[in-house]
């Protein structure tokens, strides 16, 4: 069997560290409650994981490290991120501070194509550290970014990346923007003799990328860049296993997104993205967002905005059938009541969520009776 | 002329309030000193966006709407994300509260194709609020999950998603699944006249995404489930755009990543998704990571793990040439030093960039010839 190895930290100020420990276990492998996943033998045998160890670092924060099972061959990239840090993520005090992939990691990521040696070779093996610099801002033209270009080159730089806010805008195309910045550090190299690199920023859609990358290639760039974060980490992956044959640069922008507030993330971004419903976590659940911050996010799915259609709020994270009442209430009418686990906990799944369907349409029917908003 | 409207909330002590939302504006636009973009009209005029309102909510806190330069038309989704959070979420203490996208928007971004009537219709516009279930646990091979999906049908609950550690594990695998919870809803709702809607978790490569979604629409799924935060936002939208007739169902997993540590982040996993390169903001530059977290990224990239080969690190972000001893001393060879808009503040570009690559080669040899770890 094989394991992710995690380590987070978390805020423990009181209470059993080992038992929050446990709890994030289950958070990131089976998600249900323990009695449930211990049903099934194979579940219970491969796919429970273990607490590896727990420290308390000081009053506050308890590290500890979780065994996740987590067989490369049969997963994606995605994937690993998912069992990583994908539902922890969403608890405000975790944080994810080590990873350490299984052995079989390499089957789905095989990390730098080039590295040190190929980004080194690129500019000729100088026994120094290499350089770097940027064209910008953005909304200058054609013209003056290779004129930036070269006043870069001449000054001996080995390498010029453009600014992660150049994209395929008119003002610069990307096409005519890489045959010109290429044009001048070719031509700056053959004069010279040194070696310097231009980086072309790839963005927008997976195909507009997947072009992009084709052309760059094509017309012979060194190097490309790439923000990870903007546009997902799996396809920061999947490019450089299909589309490149150059190294790529990564850049940071997004990587701290981080503070995005959930009703902003999970109501706006995620609605105006496309989504039709939006699963959140729920107050009261296990995680620790608060009645109004899902308020927030389910009137933010909701309410009139522009010309978008309303997406559904879907509560979850923890919830129980027996809340129904409370959630109808809560949330109304145009709400899609979640509960995972605590269905599956019962000794009879189909009873159980009958009782929870019935409670739910009862509770809609009080509700509607006793309130002209809802 | 169009702006995104994004409201940021930021710590301010003490200082100027004004000064800082200046400062926030100029990191999301030009990315230059304002020195460097007001040279030239056409981005003095048209892409330096403006604060338009800061307002300090408590001793600590300041708020701030900054109108960030955008026009939809010539313009990608990720870019989208890139001008409203790019960098900014790279400051520790900015977190994005608000946003208001242009009024073009549509063209790019044209939010929820079904929404909440789209869904309702689905399961026969009950006027009540809807329910959902979940497959899990993950290890449960199609059998057992199909026998939980039946148990959540006969409850009469209205939709039964996969949980989203499902994948296309060979314990049950996509296609199989599909088919088997599918023929459980299809029984029940044929049998009962209650519509019972099954969502699998789309998960994995773009091309697996793609491939998934088309099987499970041919064999009639009314809705899918993907999570946006996983596989890149963008994503979503490409994927509702060219691949999906139906309903997505977003899960917010990773959504919070939010407390990835930079070393880990930026160090261990652009590694290992494949960067040959990675750029991070430097300790004293425009962003707060301490030498210790830059110290920490950069060792990450570079130390020998398993048989990943190493990567380069690229410290950035506010830094200046006249930092290059400095740091040749602190990152030492295998770094690449990126230098944005203090070469491009310079009076003559190509002279200052002389004075910095010329700086880091003699620092080099400095370094080379005093420290044997160099």
């Amino acid at each position: 069997m094989e394991f992710i190895d995690a380590t987070y930290e978390f805020k423990c100020p009181e209470g059993d560290a080992l038992a929050r420990a446990e709890a994030l276990l289950l958070e990131q492998t089976v998600e249900t409650p323990r009695s449930v996943a211990l049903r099934y033998p194979y579940v219970r045998e491969h796919r429970m994981g273990e607490v590896r160890r727990v420290d308390r670092l000081d009053e506050q924060t308890v590290r500890a490290v979780l065994a996740l099972p987590f067989t490369a061959e049969s997963n994606s990239p995605a994937q690993f991120l998912n069992v990583l840090y994908g539902n922890s993520s969403l608890h405000p005090d975790v944080s994810l501070v080590d990873v350490e992939p299984p052995p079989s990691i390499r089957a789905i990521l095989a990390g730098p194509s080039f590295g040190i040696a190929g980004l080194r070779r690129l500019v000729g093996d100088p026994d120094r550290p290499l350089t770097c610099g940027a064209l910008k801002p953005n909304g200058l033209d054609v013209d003056e970014l290779a004129a930036i270009c070269r006043e870069l080159a001449e000054g001996a730089i080995d390498f010029i990346k453009d600014d992660h806010y150049l994209t395929d805008d008119p003002r610069a195309p990307f096409r005519e923007r890489v045959r010109a910045c290429l044009a001048v550090v070719d031509d700056v190299s053959a004069r010279t003799g040194r070696a310097v690199v231009y980086i072309p920023n790839l963005s927008g859609s997976p195909d507009e990328i997947r072009s992009q990358a084709e052309f760059a290639q094509q017309c012979g760039v060194g190097a490309v860049m790439f923000t990870p974060m903007l546009h997902g980490l799996p396809q920061l992956r999947a490019l450089c296993e299909r589309e490149l044959d150059v190294p790529v640069f990564a850049h940071p922008s997004f990587g701290g997104s981080v503070s995005i507030r959930p009703p902003v993330l999970l109501g706006k971004l995620f609605r105006l993205f496309g989504a039709d419903a939006s699963i959140f976590p729920n107050y009261g659940g296990r995680f620790g967002y608060s009645e109004q911050t899902c308020a927030a996010i389910a009137g933010n799915l909701r309410a009139p905005w522009r010309d978008l259609a309303p997406a559904f709020p879907v509560p979850a994270g923890g919830m129980s059938a027996d809340r129904a009442d409370e959630l109808v209430q809560f949330f109304g009418r145009d709400t899609i009541l979640l509960v995972g686990g605590s269905l599956l906990a019962s000794e009879s799944v189909r009873e159980r969520t009958k009782q929870f369907t019935e409670r739910v349409r009862k509770a809609a029917e009080l509700a509607a009776s006793t309130s002209l908003k809802f």
